[in-house]
């Protein structure tokens, strides 16, 4: 057989991907398993706009089944800039607007249209694990700056300096941030506009969580008019609204790079499907997306609560900060690892297979998440959180000695 | 602001994609166009294929928003197995199969999983636009062999060999093809599985127009042994089915193969979307798909046929081989570009400007189309098809000379 490319083997598999599948395997053979891994919010998409888009199956069905402009419809890019006005307060062009399929495509696309081979991206970690890969697929290399526990995983701005080449394009990171829940503190941010100013950098900003927020306030770079011709903001509507499996998402940036990446996007995915943009489209409509966040970051705080008490009563030697925003405990399990005598990904295996309890293994997040785990607050009630929370404690206790159950 | 890609330079903007701006753009005036260009045909989706979907939505609208498996759902790829081996009478494995978003999604990882920079791909041309733009992306150089008109199409097979480098990895072309409808002779398909094993080259065909076939039979790559370990066949539900816009394909390989296309994956769209992988498995029923089948072909042939004849009518200078299959006809218009003294692309954007009809431009497809036309038959009915062709013919008689009507 004929040889694969090198971008193969550069690649990680994901965790994340590899456990949703070891989870349904375990579910095929009807194992209970307590879903604490993956980004999937355990809310359904809000009743009013399936119904909507129950309707526009039935009355329209040509119009849902055809494809759209590659760079998106029309109507559902001006919903966009509505809604960014409207919750941003920020001023964002129709040409400045691409839809994605999810924030994947959108993190790929902005490599793609800034990236060449030789080229440097700084990634502020623990962070998403696309981030490196889709950097690694433009060819370009990614470069890690770690954010510290004790700085409450804000990044240390000096060092941000100090990894600063003449090869350097780009710093990617997430606000608020997956793993860790951080929101970039506002000094830090206007900080890191002006070294990227100072150095000709791009900022690719994920903001797939920004309406995810349980204290504090969200950071809209675009607010900052040093930012505005050097970011590109990257959104999804998987999070909020839970529409995961409808793969969608949008960027925003300057128009030179939106439509550089709708350039691309051509030949990656041609147009984003239609159906999730005609859901998107009645998602957005405020009195709906208001009363979608309403409801949903109430039972998200209540679960975070719930999972930080779990954690504070039966694996008290874990450390961790509590996340202000997003789904995830990104928590330091170094003790009992060490105790225990195994590695991050080992824990998390056979976390799931003996316990059935799934999270994921910090190293995946970058270098510095090594014997850490995140654990998902969003996918699970508060009373499976606290039981998968007493699970992993008694896992804890054992060690790998006992099958499942 | 800062620099864009190489990359985005050298990506050429689908001039498919450009003419359905132009024609949403005269759309929204009011403005009637015959709209002869695109791969969308004019069919919905079946009712039955969307009262399924209907019910899962409101059924467990939790399943239809949640993110798959990265390949795709395990019951999805059982019944591409099943229907491969129904209609194809091949044999393929679970892990031999990936769900894409798309047959553009298909190309994209198959091309990123095979090629590195440096490494020259031979495209078979006229071919459809995104071949040299995938191999592009993965860093890879095209490199195009010309099929020709007198030659039906058929590449030769002795020419084939003379592009052949110690740098070529992989030969891409579909059949049946787009823009011209040929389907690859059974004996030069031997050769050239010949050639691709003798210089141990992948083979990566596009089978978009599997079932599109109006004259003669599908060319099952697969079936032949000596293809099996180095053939890819991109596959898609945007044609027979019409589900364009719900961005559905899946692609079959060696599953080594296919594992890195997975793997990759993860980075470009995480998943394929739910709804339309809910919506395929419904399709895939074979009481559904044939009756399906049996439809569509018998409205594209006379629609074909219908094309034809008003082609040999009102436009009897053009010269063009019958499509078999596909849906398109790919005319070469030399003799009326070359007295009207404008070259194919400023043809396609005066002519939907003037006459309100939308075809593309044969340089699009590959140098030898400078001068062609191509022409979609399923995308309008015979009368507006014929239509179609009398307001081309006047345009042809015109000139650039009369505005709009």
């Amino acid at each position: 057989m004929g040889k694969l490319s090198k971008l193969v083997n550069s690649l990680q598999p994901s965790p994340i991907r590899e456990m949703l599948k070891a989870v349904s395997e375990l579910k095929y053979k009807g194992i209970d398993v307590i879903q604490l891994s993956t980004g999937q919010p355990s809310l359904p998409l809000d009743e009013e706009v399936i119904e909507f888009l129950i309707s526009k199956l039935k009355e329209d069905p040509l119009t849902v089944s055809s494809y759209t402009p590659t760079g998106g419809i029309k109507q559902l890019i001006l919903k966009i800039i509505e809604d960014l006005k409207y919750f941003g307060k920020i001023e964002v062009e129709e040409n400045e607007v691409v839809i994605t399929e999810g924030a994947s495509e959108g993190l790929l696309l902005a490599s793609l249209a800034l990236f060449d081979d030789e080229d440097e991206v700084i990634i502020l970690e623990p962070s998403y694990v696309s981030y490196p890969n889709v950097v690694l697929i433009a060819g370009a290399k990614p470069i890690f700056l770690t954010q510290k526990m004790e700085n409450g995983y804000q990044p240390d701005l000096e060092e941000l300096k100090s990894k600063i080449t003449n090869k350097t394009k780009a710093i990617i990171f997430a606000t608020p941030d997956n793993p860790t829940g951080r929101i970039i503190n506002p000094q830090i941010a206007k900080g890191l506009i002006e070294i990227a100013k100072d150095h000709d950098l791009w900022i690719i900003v994920d903001e797939a969580y920004k309406h995810l927020i349980y204290e504090g306030e969200h950071i809209w770079f675009w607010r900052n008019e040093d930012a505005r011709n050097r970011t590109i903001c990257i959104n999804t509507f998987s999070k909020d609204p839970a529409m995961t499996g409808f793969r969608l998402g949008y960027a925003f940036g300057p128009k030179e790079v939106i439509s550089s990446m709708e350039r691309i996007k051509q030949y990656t995915t041609l147009c984003s499907n239609t159906p999730a943009q005609i859901a998107a489209l009645k998602y957005l409509e405020p009195r709906i997306k208001e009363r979608v966040l309403k409801y949903t970051l109430d039972i998200y705080k209540r679960r975070r609560d719930a999972l930080i008490n779990s954690m504070l009563e039966f694996i008290s030697e874990a450390r961790f900060v509590k996340p202000a925003g997003a789904m995830y405990l990104f928590a330091d399990f170094s003790k009992y690892l060490k105790n225990l005598n195994i590695d991050d990904k080992t824990f998390m295996m056979d976390l799931v297979n003996k316990k059935g309890v799934a999270v994921i293994n910090g190293s995946s997040f970058g270098p510095s998440g090594k014997n850490h785990i995140r654990i998902t607050f969003v996918g699970e009630n508060e009373n499976r959180i606290n039981k998968g929370v007493i699970l992993i404690n008694e896992y804890l206790k054992e060690g790998r000695k006992n099958d499942f159950k």
